[in-house]
Formats: structure tokens, C-alpha cells, sequence
């Protein structure tokens, strides 16, 4: 989350503050009640009059908010409040529920997904989640959703409205805005299986082959699920403030099914919680696995130590050069030297035995 | 907890997302009032007009949700909303009270039972519990409850219901439904013993043989606890939430009971934090016991080392080929050379003895 | 806290759940108003006549609750709840208050003591305190108190009934409640006492001789604070649900006195937790101190080998059997070999000052 | 704190369970209104009458609280609740309130100094704060103040009383109550700067020489800054209490200088807090000078060992006594070892110094 | 935050408790209303008839609290709270808000900056951030701000009411006061952004080299942001209490941007509560770095004595003097043992290969 807006601007200034972005920025009308059903890509002048234009319920899609001259045309001729146009166009903000006025509601939701690009560099173990901002606008009469990227996760609501299946084209604008809530929670679920699979292969790496880097990335993860709780936690209290909500734009039909994500949504966050605690279970075992070598390689010093320092210790003795030493004269003295070094050997070697270090 | 349903789908599309089953599903009807009580095995298309048959208090016990073709089918005849039916199929639910309307209650429980299978592999010394998500629709003339496997703990239950014990038979379905939350809580107990044993057992492998084994074990015994308290712990929410409630589905008698219930939750929550504790201890104590091995592998090491290594420097002097040595030629320097050398053994001997070392 | 109760009974069946006990079980009613104080033993058929006899206020105790049919029928005498019965003979119970009807409280407390017995075995220096579940009923012309054991620390109060002393004998059923309340929690203080001693003899052998055994007794000594203030705790809100009760009881002079033993709950529960960060504390020294051990082992191994391995070097040196050795043939080569020598062990004492390992 | 209490005494009775104290028990009487001031030390027979003498306002400061029977009698002419009494003899309340009737507030605050005495034996580099309880009643017409020991921080509100400085010779009892408590919580902040001071002189012994002392230290540290923060932030509540306090004893234009107390309170709490904070951190800086001191003297160590082992062996090597071993008998064999030695010594010394341990 | 107020000094005594400063204190008047627009520099006499001229609105920007006199003399002409001005030169408050009246709001906020001035001495490395006291007095015709120095980041503020730009000059004291604040939350964002990268940096310098002063300046930096979080976390509740406010001075339309600043404030403390847990994790990489590097060493120490301790034995052994020592007398003895010797070392070599240690 980066904030770049240029300090003490008028709050009605727009000015883009994502990571750059080139692509052209597209409209997507979809018109739907009961057997009625038209998509269509519109010009952005027309957008006002084609979500005025009737009963339908109608659905506008932009996918794109690095122009904030169009958002701007756009939000005149929607008449939206200055502050929501200013929130769209600064792709960094925590889920939430404004109400400006009783005729529509400003949802800030964010769409996570995995990254498809292939890791390289430095941080190629890490996670690659992708978060992007989904504002939707909810009147009586339809829904406007700004993405920040083309492509997403909503094909399937499409595919519903486009086969009249299930009750969604008999619904309203609420309950499209639940379908819309709906399909980025259920894809919190992908992410979280992705997550919980890295984080596995983590485990496996720390018991492996512990280095610093292991551990920097079991922090780089720590983090990762943090941000990834920040932006999901926030949600249920836009879910519970839309349940609370007695503007009339939700049906009681409606809010049953938004308490419905409310429940996905705190089964995300428990389960991002089993994470965290994961995570820090990793810490601790990565910093017992180290101890553990160490232990191993003095283990090894000592028993290597243990056996032959004293036995040089003998070889030493013997290599005295006193004129009267009688074992060095003995017929058999070099083998009972030997003999008394099998024997300290013999004697460590149980003593390590007993003590299980071999 | 894992969650595959397929992103975006229709609110009312079904489809099990529990592990792969393929048992019989079996529905078993308990009727009974007062003397009255009749057990059957009944069909699918039978479960409405039974549940509506009359003056009877009902309990229709189904075990297995993986057939959805079937879940759909009951309940089209027993008229339950599609999220109910959708959360019976999705068997991660944490527990919960949904009301949907002021006929029903539904309610989400989690069952746990030691999981009766012997270790082997790599996970054998885990604890093994079996975590079952039952569904109970309690109306004003019945409880349905939906089980994800046959086999369950509610067999006291029916006992009492057979046998006519204690005031089972005279009360409504809300006193069948606390019967059967109870049974289930009651059961918790079990489990929490089993847990116990099992961490008593992994503080004694943590001090006879610590290794990166027991720590990762540790971690997953202390997630273990953590799933534990997680299907426990929003249990005491449902609870509060039955006692609040006024749909009149519940008497106040039963909720008497409930606060019993309520109550024994928060034995089994606490001791599952004091599990937490403990296991929390045992990271610190298995710390401790590496670092303490390791002390004593270095004071192995020092001892051998300290005492050999300047006797050793000894033998080295006197190897030494001056021509000019007198020591070598004493008549007593062989001697001699022992008694320094003995003198310094016994110096370190006594220094170790005072750092209480030996 | 065990709970063995069996799965599924009625709630109406009582199973006594504790310790197995024999001794006899007595009851003592105790009459008092005023001038009147009447002090004896009663049959349990006599319980309910005694209680019900008049204008005096009445304290049944009964001391032992093992034995089930003894407390149904005195259940059944003085018209109790058949789940108050039942938290009667289970005792494992948290601090709490019922409510089951506008007649009668009934409140549990559990009562600590510290044990008598010698210690000896493993444990020998762990914390021995006894908690003993005490059930209180009030009602509005008497006090039923059940203990486990005989033996209690209600004397003082009998002993005020007694000599009529302080405005006891003056006041109703309510005030006492408030001295049976408050005299278990006065005793909390010795118990507290007794912990605080036993945590300095622990610090001070963490500082002396820290062993595996040392860091155990820590993580023991936790788990045993942290009971304690399970035991306590919860007590706070049956004080403060005793202030808020408005079924006219207790009377305002009362609450007032509550409200007292609230602010001591609060004082003991401080302390517990003043304990509970002194153990914390204890583990880090514990672990500090093995450190430092480990580093005094090193540094005696250290200043060792690094002073007399060059020196063996040095007498390695003029081991060597070459042909041509100048030195070997000095007239004053061997001393100059120890002045060598000696040079090189003063440096590296010098070094080792410097550093202040020695 | 300490509570010594007999266990079960009634509540009337008043023991003194503070340190033994000998002292004279002085009263101060001081009386003023607008222009009239008077000051002077009284018997304790005359506090009744002195305090309900008129129109002035009057403060009774006590010194002194070891004297049961003194204070009985105070409280039995100024009509205090005995449970207000048995408080103030027991010196070891935390901070609060407590209203027994409309007339008068019962305060009870902790004033903390600096001890003056001189640091001496085992924990001389300790914290040295003494704690006293001031006990407080307001009545519309004055205050009571009960201390423990004579001397006291409230010299500089007799001064301004004495100078009729400011406006509270002109304001009420409640505004000499805010008075008392401003001046107590202002003491804090000096009290909060030698704690202050104190850690960093702990910081640097730290860095300094670390031992096992020093972690006791720390953790002696860390006990006594949670004491001072269980002495002042119940004070929080105090003084929001007095806020809402709704008995006409305080007026609005006091409650808004209370306000400016409570700010001051949460800002000594903040700093408590901080430096919390700042003692957990220096127990990681500890653990990690002793680590680092355990690095270096293995540095050491193995810097001697892997020079001096490896030349010790080629030592060892022309030390054999092989009839045939050509380089002995080298013309220049015994420089050619030199030289193979001062290579070896030449290659670990440029190992060491590229990995920094040189 | 220190505080020097000296201990008991009536609340209406001025004293100024910041760092000592001399610089000159400058007064500017800004007028605006719709094309109206007049700034100027005036006199502090001047101060009360400017505010109240007309119709305009005001803001009074004060330069500088040292001088108590002048704060004194213009509190006097502006009427404002003695506990006010207390708070306005006293430049360690929390950020707060303060209502005496219904005609004026105080607020306290702090201005955060990056200090310009270059690191120099011990403590260079670390996070230099100016925090500075901004005390807002709102009433209906203006705007009083008092700043401890010259220098702030309102020019931006400034320039839209000399442009004209937005709808700053059409709005009231209200909007400006949003728009002083929203200028201040936005440049937290940069000190934010500052904070990271200094991290980056420390966690660089984790990873590099870590010595006991790495660890001390991860210390200071937790205890920075730590610092920062209580310079930013109490404004929450200033805005949330400006929201609720109902006195009139805030419209519902300044309400609505006052929210967008309570979401960034969010964003903030979010940002801070990350870097705390990068600092936390920080420690644990430092921990883990330094007894990595423990274990290098070990591993060379092992290395090279386990390989050269057993070599140096077998160098003893023919370095012995016995009379019969067969193998001396070989042929190829020495070549013998030169064998044996590269025997052992490659037995051991491929021993700590298979360890990866080499």
C-alpha cells in the first residue's frame, strides 16, 4: 500500500497514485430483468443516460482508473461525490462502506489473486499474490464496478447473467452486488489453498536446509499473510454494515445471502489466523533445526577430540627422549601401547555409546 | 477446513465439498409423545409428510450429505432455504445459528471423536481426532439432523428415547435439540482427556529424546489444539444466541438447560487454552533440553581437551632433541615427567570438580 | 478439572464426578436472629423442616457430596433444580451464578487452600494447593453451603454467629452469604502468599542449579498460577452479577459489602498476574543462565587450548629429527625454547586479561 | 502489596496491615474562604466539630494510619462507613472510588517518590520507589486526606492556599479535591523520569557486562514499572468516575479539570508503557551480547586451533623416526618445513581475514 | 514527551515546557469569503479584533508557544480556557480533542516530519522524524492554529485559499480546519514511506554484518514506531469525535471529508502495525545471523581439528621410541604412513561432504 497523493491538494483533485499503468481503459454495459438481457462495450459519454435508460438492471464494468480524466467525466455524469471519485483512483484502500447519500452505497473491496508469472531472483520462493482494488457502486437501479486491471474474477456471474441462471436476473441491483461480493470471497479460498501449499513446502525447506535466507523468507511470508488478513478482515465489517443498512437499496432477501459471506469471510480470516500461527511455529522450528546442527557438528568435534587427543597424549609420551624409560625397551612395549590405546578408545567409544552421541 | 466450491456458482447450486464418500445415506425417523415412541427407516420422498404427521415430536436422523441430488430433494420437501442446504453440503462450517424465519432454527455443531485408526507413518504419534460437522433444523414439531458419516455419539440419546428415562419424552423438540447439543458437548470432554494423555506423552519424549521431529510435533499438536478451540470456541455464540432467542421455538425451561450447555463450553474452552499453555511450555522445555545436551557434549569436550592437551605439551617438551636437556638425563626425570604430569590432572580434576562439572 | 459425567445421561441423573470419597457425610444447621442462636447436627430428612422453621435465619452446611442419594433427596426436600443437583456433585465447576428462579441464588466458588502433606517424589517442590468447589444457595431465609470435605475456613464466621459479634446476627441470609464470600476470599491472600514464597525458592534455584527438572517446575508452576486464576477470576462476575441482581435478595447494605470483596477478587487476581509475569521472567533467566554456563565451559576451553596448543607446536618443533637443525646444537637453545614458550603463554594471558576472561 | 487481614474478621473490625510504623499521628486543620484562611493542628476529639464548623472550607490531613483506634474514632465523629475505614487501614488498595452515599466520595490514589535512601547490598542498583496510599473523602464542605507517613508532595497546594494564589481559595471542596489529585499526578512525571533515567543506566550495563545479575536486574525492572502501572492506571477510572459522578459534590467547571488530570494520567501510562517495551527489548539485547561474547571467544578458539593443529601435525611429521625419510636429511629440509608451515599460517590467515574474524 | 511543568503550580500558571527555543514568534491573519481574500502579519494586540471583524472567515496561524506571555495575552483577548493555554504551551500532549463550550473546539494534533539534518555520532543510522505539536482552536468565524516553530507542511493549504482553487474559499472554518488536518494525515504518509526504507536499509545490515549495535537500533527503531503510533493512533478518536460532534461548528458535508481523513489515519496506523511486525521479525534474523555464523565458525574449528587431531596421532605414533617398532624399519614405512594419513583425511573429507558442511 503506497499513498504517493501530492500533500494538501483539494480533496477534489483527482490524481491516479497506483503503480503505472498503460492499457486502454474499457466500459461494459450488461442489461438485464427476467428474459431481457443485453452486453454491450459502450463509449464512456454514454454511460449516465444508458444506467438512467429504464427498468432493467444494469451492471457497468470499467476496467481501468489510470485515467482520471475519464473517471472524473464519469463521475459527473453518475453524479458521484468527490471523495468516492478521489478513493478510486488511489488504489490502496482497506475494504469499506461509505454512505454519502440514501440512493446509492460506495463498496471498497479488494480481489486477490495468485500471480501467474513464473518466480525468478532473489525472492522466487515468495508469495505471488496479486491484490487489486474492486470500488462498486450500488443504486437502485444497477451496479458500477471499477477494476484496476482488465480481466477478473466475475466470468461467472457473467455466465449466470448470460444463461438466466439461478434467480439472478430476477433480482435487483442488491442482488447482483451480492453475486459480485460473493465470487471475490469464494476466490479468497483459491488464494488461501495456494498459500497453505507454499507454506508446506516452507516447512519442508527449514527441515531441509536452513539458512538465513529460509528464515528471511518465513518473515517475507509472516508479512504476506498479514496484508492478506488486513484486506479481508476489514470485509466483514462492510458486510455487517450492509446488513445493518436501512437505506432500502437491500432487500431482508438479499441480506440473508450477504450474512452467507459474512460466514466465508470469517472462515477466511480463521483460517489465515491457522497461518500466522503456522508461520511462527516455522520460526521456531528453523531456529531449533540450527541448534540442532550446531549440536551435531560439535558432537562430532568432541567425539573426534575426545579419542585422539589422548591418544596423542600416548604416542607423545613414548616419544620422549628421558635416557631411563624401561617400557621403551620392553620386548613388547610398543604393542602394549597399543594396547592401552585400544583400550581408551574402547572405554570413549562406550562412554559416547552411553550417552547415545554415536 | 477446506472449501472447493467452484467460484462464482448460483448461491442454490449445490455441490459436496466434504472428502470423497460413497456409503449408503440412511434416514431414520424417531417419533414419540409421552408413551407414544416409533423408530423406522424411512425413504427419502417419505421424510415431509412424516415430519408433518401430527401430534408426535419428530427427530429424523440423516447420516451422509455427499449425495446433494438427495440433500436437494429433502429439502425441497421440507421447504429449507437454499443457503441451509448449501451449508449442510459444505461440511467446514464453523458453528452457528442462522434463522432464517421464525419457523426454524439452524444449527451447526462440530462432533469430535478420537479417531480410532492406529498410527503409522510419519504423523503416527499425532493426535488423531475426527472433526464432523452436524446440521440441525429444529422446527416446532421436530429436529432433522444431517451427519456427514454413520456412527455418532447420539446413541444415549436414543436410549432415552426408547426407554422412556427421564423427561426426554414429555418435552418438545427444543429439549430433544439442548439432548442432543449436550451429548455432543459432553462428548468434548472425551476428546479433551485424549489430548491431555497425549501431551503428557510428548513432554516425556521431549526430555528423553528431543529432535527436530518433536518440535515439528509440537507445532502440529498446538495447531491441532488451536482447530480444537476454533470448533468449540463459536459454539458458546450459538448457545448465548439460543438463549436470546425469542421465536418462541424455544421454552424457557429448555433454555435453563442451554445455559448448562453454555456453561460446560467454557469448562471445555478453558482447558483447551490451558493445553495451549502447556504446549507452549514444551517448545521452551525442548529448547532447553537441546541447549542443555549441548552443554554437556562441550563440557565433554573442555574436560578431555583442558586436561590431555597440556599433558600432551608435556610429552612434546621432553621429545624434544636439544642436545643440551639435562631433565633427560636424571635418573628420576622419567618419574619426574609422570609426577607433572600427574599434578597437572589432578589440579584440573579438582578445578572441574569445584565448577561442578564432574 | 476432570468431568467424567457419562455422555448423554438425562440431566436430571446425578453421578458424582470428583476424587473418590468415603468419609461420612454431616450437616450442621445453624439458627440465628438476633438474641437466638441455635448451633446442631440434623438428619438430612430434617433438613427441609429446619429450614423452613420460622422467622430465624438458617445455615445448613453439608460437607461431602459423594454420596448422590443424600443430595437428591436433600434436593428434592428443599425443591432445587435438577441441574442445580447436578453442578452440586460435579465438582469441576468455574465460579458462577445461577438464576433459576425469584427464590433463590445459587453460587459457586471455589476454595483454595494450600496442602498440608509433606511433599516428596518428583513433584516434591511443585505448589500444593487444594481447590475445594463450594455451592451456595441462597435463599431469602437461609444459606445452604455444600462443601467436598469436612474441614473448611468458615470458622471465623461461626465463631462470630457464635459470640454474636459485629452486626451478623443482625442481618439476613444475604449478609451471610457476603462473610461466607468474603472469608474465601481472605483466604485467597494466604494461598497467594504461599505462591509468592514458593516462586522466590524457585528463582533462587533457577540462579543456583538450573536443570531440565528447574525449567519443568517453571512450566508447572505457570500452569498452576494460571488455574489459580481460573479459579478466581470468573469470580468477579458472579460479585458483579450479585450487585446487579434485582430479585431483592441481597439488600443495597449488602451490595455495598460485595462490592468489597469485588475490589479483593480484583487485588488477588492483580497478584496472579504480578506471578504470572515473575515465572515468564524466570524462563528467560533460566535460559540466560544456562547460556552463561555454556560460556563459561567454552572459555576454559578456550584459554586452554589456546595457550597450549602453540606451545605444543613449539616442542613439536624441536621434535623434528631433521639433520640439520641449528638450534638443537645452541648451547642455550632448550632455554631459549621455554623463554620462547613462556613469551607466547604471556602474550596470550595478556590477551586474555584484555578480554577479562580471566 | 500485602494483605494481612485475619481471614473471616467482620467487616467492622479495623486491623492495621500496612508496614510497623511508630510515628506520631499529626491532623492538620486548614480552613479558608475567599479572604479567610486559617491553619492549625488539632486533637482528634475536635476533627467533628472542626470540619461541620461553617462556612469555610476545610481540609483535614491526617499522617499517619497505624493507629486503628485513632482512626475508629475519626471515623465514628465524622460518620464514615466501616468499610471505608477498614480501606484506609489497609494500605495496599489500588486506585478507586467508591460512593456509599450522596454526601460523600470515597478516593482512594497511590503517591509514588523517589526513595532518598542510598542504594546498598544485593539490589542496590534497583528501582527505589516508595508507594503511598492517600486516602480521600470529599464532602460539600472539605476534604480528609489519610496518609500513611508524615511529609508529602501537597506542599504546593497549602502554599497557594496560604497565598490565596490562583483561584482556589475561591472554589469548593470538590476543586481542592482536583487540586490534591493534580499534584499526586503530576509527581508522577518525576517519578516517571528517574525510571526513565534508571533504564538507560541499566541499557548500558547491558552492553557493558552482562550477567546473569544483569537479567535479574532487568527482570526486577520490568516488575516494578507494572507496579507503577498497576497503581496508576486504575486512576483512569477514578477519575472518569468522578467525570460521570451525578451527586452534585462536583461541578461542571471541576469535572473539566479533572479532565486535564485524566489527560496527564494517560500520558504516564503511555510512558509506562514505552518503557515496558524498552525492558522486553533489552532482554533480547542481552541475550544477544551473550551470544555474541560466546562468538567471539569460539572465534578465538578456533582461530588458535585451526592455525596451530595443522603445524603441530607437520611437527609431527618430521618427528617420526622412519629409518627412511628423505627430507631429513635435506640439506635444507628444516627450512623447507618452515616454509610449508608459514604457507599454511599464510593461507588460514587470509581464510580468517576474508570471512572478518581477524 | 517530556513533562516539566513544576509539580503543584495552580492550573492557570503558565509555564512553557518544550525544548528551550528563541526563534521570533510570528502571528498571520489569512481573511477569506468567496473572492474576498487578505493575509497579513499583525500584532498579537491586534489578534481578538481581527478574528471577530465581520463576516469573513479567519484563520490565525501562531508561529511559536515559548513566549507565554504573548499565549497568555492572546488567550485573554481570545477568551479561551486557562486549561487550553496550559495545553498549547505545553508541547507534549497526545492528540486529543477538547470541548469547554459549545462555541469553539479545541484539537491537539501532531505535525510529523523527516529531519533534514545529516546523521553524525552514534546514533546516526537511526530514524530521525521531527514531531511537533499543532493545537487547532475551531470556532464558527475561524481558525486559530498555534505551531511550536516557523515552518509547516500547510503551504499547500495556503496556496489554495490564495488561488482560490476548490471549495475551500466558499467554505467555512470547518473546512478548513479538515483541510489543516487532511494536510497533516497527508504528509504522514511521507514520513511513512521514510520509515520503510530506513527498514530496508536496517534489514541490509541484519543480513551484512550484525553486531550488539545492529540489535540496539532495531530497538530504537521499534521504539520510533512505536512512538509514531502514539503520535497517530488517538487522532482516530479526535475524528470520530469531530463526527459525532453536535454542536453546530461542523456541517454534515465537512463530516463526510473528515471521514476520508479517519480512513487514511486508519491506513496509517495499519502501516506502523506492519513495521512493528518487520522489526519483530527483524530480531528474530538478527538472532538467527549471528548464531549462523556461531555455527560457520564451529564448522571450521570441526573441520580442521577432527581432520588434523587424528593426523598429528599418527605422526605420534611413529615418532615413538620404542626399540621394536617393526614398521620403522620398512622399506616404505614412511610412504606407509603417508598413506594412511591420506586415508583418514579423505575417509573424513567425504564424511563432511556427505554433511554439507563443506
Amino acid at each position: 500500500m503506497t499513498h504517493k497523493k501530492q500533500v494538501g491538494l483539494a480533496p477534489g483533485t483527482l490524481v491516479y497514485t497506483g503503480p503505472e499503468r498503460h492499457h486502454d481503459i474499457s466500459l461494459t454495459l450488461i442489461d438485464y430483468r427476467g428474459e431481457h438481457f443485453d452486453e454491450r462495450t459502450i463509449a464512456p459519454d454514454d454511460a449516465s443516460a444508458a444506467l438512467l435508460a429504464g427498468e432493467a438492471t444494469s451492471w457497468l464494468d470499467i476496467s481501468g482508473i489510470h485515467d482520471v480524466a475519464l473517471v472524473d467525466t464519469l463521475g459527473g455524469h453518475l453524479d458521484l461525490h468527490k471523495l468516492v471519485l478521489e478513493d478510486i483512483v488511489h488504489p490502496s484502500q482497506r475494504p469499506k462502506l461509505d454512505v454519502y447519500d440514501d440512493a446509492s452505497l460506495y463498496i471498497v473491496v479488494r480481489m486477490l489473486s495468485v500471480e501467474s508469472g513464473a518466480g525468478s531472483g532473489r525472492n522466487a520462493a515468495d508469495l505471488r499474490i496479486a491484490s487489486e482494488q474492486i470500488s462498486l457502486i450500488l443504486t437502485r437501479t444497477g451496479v458500477i464496478s471499477f477494476q484496476e486491471l482488465p480481466g477478473d474474477v466475475f466470468e461467472p456471474v457473467r455466465n449466470r447473467l448470460r444463461a438466466g441462471k439461478g434467480i439472478i436476473r430476477n433480482e435487483g441491483s442488491d442482488y447482483l452486488a451480492y453475486a459480485l461480493l460473493d465470487t471475490v470471497v469464494d476466490h479468497y479460498f483459491h488464494v488461501i489453498e495456494y498459500v497453505g501449499d507454499r507454506i508446506d513446502a516452507l516447512e519442508a525447506d527449514v527441515l531441509a536446509r536452513p539458512t538465513t535466507e529460509t528464515l528471511a523468507r518465513i518473515n517475507r511470508y509472516k508479512r504476506e499473510v498479514l496484508g492478506l488478513r488486513k484486506s479481508v478482515w476489514p470485509l466483514r465489517e462492510v458486510l455487517s454494515g450492509l446488513d445493518r443498512t436501512d437505506s432500502g437499496l437491500i432487500s431482508e432477501r438479499t441480506k440473508t445471502y450477504l450474512r452467507d459471506v459474512y460466514d466465508h469471510t470469517i472462515q477466511v480470516v480463521d483460517m489465515l489466523e491457522t497461518y500466522r500461527d503456522l508461520l511462527a511455529g516455522l520460526t521456531d522450528l528453523y531456529m531449533s533445526t540450527v541448534s540442532l546442527k550446531m549440536n551435531e557438528v560439535m558432537q562430532v568435534l568432541t567425539i573426534v577430540g575426545s579419542i585422539f587427543i589422548p591418544l596423542t597424549f600416548v604416542a607423545g609420551i613414548y616419544g620422549m627422549n628421558f635416557d631411563f624409560m624401561p617400557e621403551l625397551h620392553w620386548k613388547y612395549g610398543y604393542f602394549m601401547a597399543w594396547g592401552l590405546m585400544a583400550t581408551i578408545t574402547a572405554g570413549l567409544f562406550f562412554f559416547f555409546r552411553r550417552k547415545k552421541w554415536i
